[in-house]
């Protein structure tokens, strides 16, 4: 097992009824601004709850945070702050409302150029920086959207205006205090939501799964055991979208998948969300579209490197123990893109009418962005990429 | 799934090397009271590390903490405190130290009578109380013996002297600051604590786990993985000691036994680790070898009522799947006590010398504590106990 820290303070309030703790889980004093998104909190009751649980408080409200939420809009939140003395963000929505509520809570008090909260906190943390912020706003959580983990972690994902990049930064200032996550406000999600969200989960496990051994056996059967929660709680979904207690499995599992436990002291990959972002940033495909189409090329590309935990993978979540490793490895891919097409969500470019010579400007795109190097080894270069890119037809 | 709250703050520093962190973790001008056992730090190195990564700290001692820690000399501990401005505690040993550290650092700031630190914050949600107190000591924690939890928990367990009584109590200001976890550390201990630590975290599971199903899928799986881990792990640490992956799952797995996750939002029994606590205080048994006697007891006599679950444990856990539900029950039962035996614990009074006239006394300790209503349905009365406890000969 590789050495590691792990610290999450995040508060979580899970289960029916729980917006109504608003009430008390933000101080009566606090001045609070309601970040949201296009305003399906609107038809869905969740905007009522939180608002009926704050009547006693002082709120303002931010909306229209949009997916891949971008820096210019955010920064408008910052004059509606500092004249209504807000010391109290709520972020009510998805993964891209949290994100773009995290950017807010450190932008607003940053000193200096606001994207500098984004380039000089990057995620990766190969690269050796210093923190730009030294404080944030205080800010809470009412999740409606599982897929993204950032609910219960410090990281976020945001976009320029009119540009095809997606840039992730995280600072150890930006976990929510609380986030309040009701199943019950995931039963009206669109199916095409669900499934994205059960396909991003999916491939936050794989990326910090499929590597190389180092013998972190918890991090392994915890790994193992989302993927089966998944694997085993999406069709009941899909066959009853109010089924409670499977939604409340597949939310928790999103939370669990990316709130820094199954990566502590294992090897990560992220290529898979690398390369999807690319495609993402020129075809505007989902970014859980992206990840169905990349992930099982990129298996089959590194196939030698991730041998032995691909066939522990087969095994424990597929329960294949028949044939040679490299059917095996055939099969448990086979069996992750028939799963993801189950949902609903197509794996191949050609389903989105995306043609061959795409891959060349999405090898262009990520020469532009330096991503040069990925994968748990470091060895998915740019030939790599294309070579998994092509695979995806 | 049932509604719950999960909090943990507790900062984990995992890996080899990591005491040398002290240095940075503990903010140079606190005055640190470096709290201990019997002497065991001195001879594995530890007690070096420690005070070569606090030479530029201000560090006094108090040690002596024994296993079920003293409330009278816990005591001990306060003028000390006074007298030195003392303003931050780090536990150095095992569940015992940490446990005492938490009651150190809970009635030092206390005004009142420091019993009512115990009795007034009891472990037993369902006892309605209003805590008692409202501040706390800072403190820390250097892991050398993987068992409890408590390095990730905010519950301690303490004793009266000459008395019989074990008493816990919990509360949110009671988690460490942080926890130093090397493995390394854990190379020496000898094979009884070994064991003892492995039953422990075992045992801490099944209490979580062994219960009636409510569909928290992912707290199962998670369960499991540890269950599964320990299985594996602890062979290897018996036939090598200093086998540093091994002994690095084991004590994750430890800590995962009991930080919250896989209680939250399931049912819990605690009735294996209350009739042991009954057997050590009459005649002295290892906190573990209590569990290993008391729990296939328990699953027998409760059967009807685990059914779902140990039928559940015996597939995943043990790769039961044939024969009918009594004998795959059986089965894992059978399998739970040998796996027990092989660490060098004997699961039967007898074992110990103890007779069944010991059973009468038992029942009427339980009966003192009143611990007349116990598990996860509240129906384990004196009755079921005294069928419990004689099923341990």
């Amino acid at each position: 097992m590789l050495n590691f820290t792990f610290n999450n303070p995040t508060k979580i309030l899970f289960g029916k009824g729980q917006i109504a703790n608003l009430a008390t889980e933000i101080p009566k004093n606090k001045h609070i601004l309601l970040t949201y998104g296009g305003g399906s909190i609107k038809t869905n009751g969740v905007y009522e709850q939180v608002i009926t649980a704050l009547k006693n408080h002082a709120v303002f409200e931010f909306n229209g945070i949009a997916p891949n939420p971008k820096f210019e809009q955010l920064l408008e939140a910052i004059p509606i702050i500092k004249k209504n003395n807000i010391d109290f963000l709520l972020a009510v929505g998805g993964g891209s409302v949290v994100d773009g509520t995290k950017f807010i809570a450190a932008a607003a008090p940053f000193k200096g150029d606001p994207w500098d909260v984004v380039k000089k906190n990057p995620s990766d943390t190969s690269i050796r920086n210093i923190p730009s912020i030294d404080t944030a706003m205080p800010f809470g959580c009412v999740l409606t959207l599982p897929a993204t983990g950032s609910e219960m972690n410090c990281g976020a994902v945001i976009s320029k205006v009119n540009s095809p990049d997606k840039f992730s930064f995280r600072h150890g200032l930006l976990y929510p205090q609380f986030s309040i996550l009701d199943p019950a406000t995931t039963f009206t999600l669109p199916p095409k939501q669900t499934a994205n969200g059960v396909i991003d989960t999916f491939v936050h496990v794989t990326e910090q799964y499929l590597t190389y051994p180092v013998n972190g056996k918890l991090q392994d059967r915890f790994a193992e055991g989302i993927l089966l929660t998944l694997i085993e709680e999406a069709p009941k979904v899909f066959a009853d979208p109010n089924n409670y207690d499977a939604r409340a499995n597949l939310m928790w599992s999103a939370t669990w998948g990316l709130n820094g436990f199954i990566g502590a002291g294992v090897p990560g990959d992220w290529a898979t969300h690398m390369l999807g972002h690319e495609i993402t940033a020129r075809f505007g495909l989902d970014h859980g579209e992206t990840l169905a189409i990349v992930l099982p090329s990129l298996l089959n590309v590194k196939r030698k490197q991730k041998r032995e935990k691909i066939l522990q993978y087969g095994q424990r979540v597929w329960g294949i123990t028949q044939g040679s490793d490299d059917a095996r490895i055939d099969n448990a891919i086979e069996r992750t893109r028939t799963f993801f097409e189950s949902l609903g969500v197509k794996t191949k470019f050609s389903a989105y009418g995306i043609s061959i010579d795409a891959v060349s400007a999405l090898i262009e795109q990520l020469k532009q962005h330096n991503l040069v190097v990925l994968g748990e080894h470091g060895d998915i270069d740019l030939k790599q990429s294309e070579l998994i890119y092509r695979g995806c037809f």
